[in-house]
């Protein structure tokens, strides 16, 4: 028992003021930021992060994103991210996380999937032989109740929305940040959808990067009214991100 | 000494992956909103927070904001923020805040002036006889070595940009929130300019509120070359903030 309890790592937040929706309850991108950086803190503790990774020249790459909410916090609430490795492949580690309310109920899960690449020629790293297969010491079965992220599919040829990636969009690497694209997404729902119904599970696909100046134009399908799957294509041609959306 | 010591709140931040833009620098849309949310913390620890004014149904309204940085931390560096209360009048206060860097070296200042209003009649409230004029009691002799806030005028009848006010610029009010006014005016100028020059000093003037739906239009005017002065209006009529972007 002790050695699960080793292997999850727990933060702490508060839901920030700006940090909050019209309706007071934490953005799906802010929370996104927190897990992502608790994916960071938790591997950098464990001599997985970026700044020891940067140091030999390698890089995590986010390939896929779920997360499920319940209930989000209200604006000045804390609440508490745990996060811990579920699985480690050759190319491919799951990362999931719980969300926490102030009294410690789980009111949200989620789930990543990272692949590790060479800065250098891009190419993917064996996480198996990384370190003497050390990463998978760090495997932990704590149970993660949600499905993991599935295949969205969009046939439409008409985009709904153009986004021309600016200045705030870009991150270090130059390239549009994972969390905008949440932004962007959500964006495309009128404000009245979000007063009547929430947003019960958010899945993300990154499959391309995209840069500044960037011309993005999303594509959106209504599986029933309540599953929205989107594909965000850069300068009319190729797939950068896939997403679905599921309002409750 | 220890007095003023006491008046002088400090919180401690870390520049996060995704609160610094391409040259690894924060943002300075997430320092302004580590800035607002030390000025919340700091008058709520003194009974004047926005949980307990709410209770009274009364709300702080910003109105000015100047941010002078002479070199941003980045990304994975702590840095601190200290805020202090310079100057109590009828009508408005002055809150000024200092960011140090890991060192504790001051890497920048920033000047607020915020008023105070009834939730229910949105008149001013005489912040002199609030609380029996206690609020008096925290003013700070600390220097604050930049310029207050200053006028902005903006003559080109000219939009360079128009943006509509979506789901995720909306905040717990139903306004266009504070510090995205700061993201979408930054993202008017080329990515190039950022990488040139960085911004020395950012000033905004909070002059109407705008709403979910609103189109803005942002007209620009450069004074020389550096400096650039900016005024937004909501459906092409009314004044909702200007501000002024000095490169250096």
């Amino acid at each position: 028992m002790d050695t699960t309890v080793n292997k999850i790592g727990t933060y702490s937040f508060v839901a920030e003021p700006f940090h909050v929706d019209f309706s007071g309850k934490l953005t799906l991108g802010v929370l996104g930021n927190h897990l992502l950086n608790c994916a960071g803190f938790h591997a950098e503790e464990r001599g997985f992060g970026m700044a020891t990774l940067n140091e030999q020249h390698y890089t995590w790459v986010l390939s896929r994103l779920a997360i499920e909410v319940e209930e989000m916090p209200h604006q000045y609430e804390p609440f508490t991210i745990q996060t811990w490795v579920e699985n480690v492949y050759r190319l491919f580690t799951d990362r999931n996380f719980a969300i926490l309310n102030k009294e410690g109920k789980a009111i949200g899960y989620a789930r990543s999937v990272w692949a590790m690449i060479s800065m250098e020629d891009r190419k993917p790293i064996d996480l198996l032989t990384l370190h003497g297969g050390n990463i998978a010491e760090y495997i932990c079965d704590k149970p993660c109740p949600i499905d993991k992220p599935g295949r969205i599919k969009v046939s439409t040829q008409e985009p709904v929305a153009l986004h021309q990636a600016k200045y705030s969009d870009i991150d270090v690497n130059g390239h549009v940040n994972s969390i905008k694209y949440i932004e962007h997404i959500l964006d495309l729902f009128p404000l009245e959808r979000f007063r009547q119904q929430s947003v019960r599970r958010f899945e993300m696909a990154y499959v391309a990067e995209s840069y500044y100046g960037d011309t993005l134009s999303f594509y959106q399908e209504s599986k029933d009214g309540n599953e929205q799957d989107i594909e965000v294509r850069k300068n009319g041609a190729e797939v950068v991100v896939r997403s679905k959306v599921i309002f409750v």
